[in-house]
């Protein structure tokens, strides 16, 4: 277990005035300017494993298709006909016959977006197929993690993500599978979320069992980046991961350096995507903003197919773990919410080991700007 | 089958913004301007069969007494009383009588509205009971179609359904009565379920069975006239009806030219009264919005008394026809409210075949004004 | 039963435009104006009967923590904490252990709300505990009934409530104990709930039975008072108290003058505290508003302990009673509720015996200024 001290934080580190967690505008503009800007995390490659497969996601309100046009293409569409505005895909999930058909009057799309049928339109003075293509948005793909832009331009996936493809590539997260999802509907700000996942003081009060596993003095965070933000906290002695007892039934994933076989990190992408890298499996939080008190959190337990192939796989102690402890922040996070939602709400001090979440707050306000 | 060219749409010809679809101060002003001041269809005659029977409609918002004050005097209150306010009739329907009387404090108004019972009012200086009668409304009947006007100024009801009485003498509504009724919760907006009514270019994707009982591409429309519009189709050969099989257990209309019991007529009396003369039924649907994006729709099948007395009388082949084809249409209804309402919606070029969506799109327009 | 006359309201006593009774502006104001700033009733000092008991109570919409600071010391704090606002209480009642911790960081505060512990703020510069003690509000105790004011400046209690000590000390409802409660939730703005309770002049129509037990011209009303008002109604002939009969199997309360062995009180104190006391119990309502339209209320049947004591208590009848004539009230109430929000309600004409409505009223309008 080791310590570092912290940058002591300026006097006026105060937390958020309650508009930032309870205003509808405020969310509005956070969705404008974080959900439809920057990049998201929608959900795993393996979840359109083959041409033609796809996904409907909700992005800040708006359904887009995310398809797999090819093996080596993924593309994401909103999923809104050009012709009278139908929905196209009304499933969650499903599989295309080479074609996108809308189901009102037959308007068809290929793979591409482009517009290759439209019954009756021949009469139409002036109306050209090519002028209608599907509304296309940007898809990309880190490690088995699909990312959607709403935005056609600005930052490249690669560019959003930085310096974590090269940090993180020691656990080939495009080789594991999910094992396992919850999804969890939590009456809270989506920043309490983020704000929540980035500071473990809050561990030896909320979670004894978690505080046992790694000390929440122990490890050490990275300075703020402009994406993303994250640290690592250090396994207990004789703790091999984050489970109920502590014991690990499972092998580390190929290709971990030692030291890396005794940390778990805990990392942002900002603004949905939070992932932990553990010794034997990686654990993603997704956040959906539903209202400015309320959030979807979809949470996905990644691992080694050849582990989960194994007879005697068993992920059981590391689900519950997550569970239980993702139980206990949410309920926190609802405590928080409701009591910065009140009259008797005012800022307070933040202290030095919640640095994280001092520089998250000012990234927030610095991008939203006057609001 | 015959097929008539439609007129050539403009190369502007594009479907409405999604404010008309999901904004609620565009409802608003719809509900003022369509509601508020045009008739709307509230039910049949036979619902209030008897001298002090009555049904409660809530029209845009607000609910009206529809009373059978005399054999041939139907009226329309809204439904408070001039002392407190409080709702007179808190039932859906009932029988007075003799008088209206408030549940509150016993207020009391005869047939025509008139306070005549107002208790310990004796003392109050400058009352008269003649100052406060029922705020009335118009009321008036179409061939057993009630309708009511919230605006006390403006056309007759005569003048509002123009050509229709005449053009449908022939199915003599009046004499027919309501064997099935069903009711629709639709998360669409109003505006969308009038322009699925009105073409059926739509028919050959979602309704494959009625595309078999009458070809979509037969039939020919009426110009948009200023308060309705319609058309009819023509029955394919072989086929007696709109109903599961096409075949028709009942008698056609009695008093039906031969033409017409070949043909299904559709109609929309704007705002919110669909109706379908067909060889030995009439369909009814009126329209309730209850917010952007949803609208209750009450669909009744009105058939022939003596058809219905007979022993052999059965419905089930066309109210399972219509249910089936209705869910088809408020299902994509749904779908286009969706996409609309997406920030990737776009307007989209109408084609020849949905000559009168743009026509109501205009008169929508017109009617509205900036907004 | 007496009858006295009383004042004639001028000419201009109508009821109030419906924006007082539907806008979200209006309770907006109210809230602030009436609940936040007078006393509000909150539930009786045996809900905390030892040091440490607290319960929370949602006022205007914030959570306040009302505790039993000592035996004789009742205090009350808004339910967030000063670090990041999380709420410290989650239950609607507890008891403490020493002090107030706050679930996420462990902040700790003593019963008189000063910050005690603060884990890791040892590092930030110009820290000190005794900046951030809990937001307190005030709090007081009339009776065994326990009030709140969230505004630090004002009146006392003892001021708001002026002379109804002293008028009601022979009821000794300090001795008093809750023998039941029930909660209702009722679809009418808080302001009906006020009007219906101040008059009788429904009883006939609305409550024979009540009009059996009292006349409801009998009585007399005080004039209006700057924070509550009320009246007295007489038992009639053979009538010991309102049960369902009419009958009384438990004894009056010690103490009480023969003369109101006759009669029940009906008081309202501004805003929410409703309470009437009777020969053998004392009936208390509290009014909280949950929309324009909306009104939880908690209504309390108290009774001496002595009685409540006896083999053979039995308060069935009294609650039977009051229960149906809630139920009544509630229900004409929410019809008032929905004709009020009609566009076609007028305000209407208040007849001399609905004297303390008229006052109410032009108190609400002067209290709420242009709105």
């Amino acid at each position: 277990m080791s310590f570092k001290p912290r940058a002591t934080l300026p006097e006026t580190a105060f937390t958020l005035p309650a508009k930032y967690y309870v205003d509808a505008s405020v969310l509005d503009r956070e969705l404008e300017l974080f959900y439809r800007r920057m990049w998201v995390g929608v959900g795993r490659l393996e979840e359109i494993p083959v041409r033609g497969a796809y996904v409907t996601r909700a992005i800040a309100g708006d359904s887009v298709i995310v398809l797999r046009a090819d093996s080596d293409d993924v593309r994401a569409f909103y999923n809104v006909c050009r012709h009278r505005g139908t929905q196209l895909c009304g499933e969650a999930a499903g599989r295309l016959n080479g074609a996108i058909q809308c189901p009102y009057h037959a308007w068809t799309y290929d793979y591409q977006g482009r517009l290759i049928g439209a019954p009756h339109m021949d009469g139409s003075p002036g109306f050209r197929k090519e002028d209608f293509p599907l509304n296309q948005v940007r898809a990309g793909v880190w490690d088995g993690h699909v990312f959607v832009c709403l935005s056609t331009s600005g930052p490249s996936l690669a560019e959003h993500l930085d310096g974590l493809p090269a940090k993180f590539a020691p656990w080939r997260m495009g080789d594991l599978t999910v094992a396992h999802r919850i999804v969890y509907d939590v009456r809270a700000n989506w920043k309490l979320i983020v704000q929540n996942y980035n500071e473990c003081l809050h561990c030896p009060t909320l979670h004894p069992s978690l505080n046992k596993l790694s000390h929440y003095l122990s490890g050490e965070n990275e300075p703020l980046r402009p994406t993303y933000m994250g640290g690592r906290m250090d396994l207990s002695d004789g703790i091999a991961t984050m489970s109920m007892d502590g014991t690990c039934p499972r092998d580390p994933l190929p290709g971990l350096a030692a030291a890396d076989r005794r940390r778990v990190y805990y990392y942002s992408v900002f603004p949905n995507f939070l992932f932990a890298p553990h010794p034997d499996y990686v654990l993603v939080h997704t956040l959906w903003p539903d209202a400015p008190d309320r959030t979807r959190i979809v949470c996905e337990w990644l691992v080694h197919p050849d582990e989960r192939a194994k007879a005697s796989f068993d992920l059981s102690d590391a689900i519950a773990f997550w569970d239980m402890t993702n139980r206990q922040d949410w309920h926190v996070c609802e405590q928080a919410q409701a009591g910065i939602s009140s009259r008797g709400y005012r800022p307070g001090p933040y202290s030095n080991r919640e640095d994280l979440l001092y520089a998250f707050d000012r990234f927030v306000v610095e991008t939203l700007g006057d609001c």
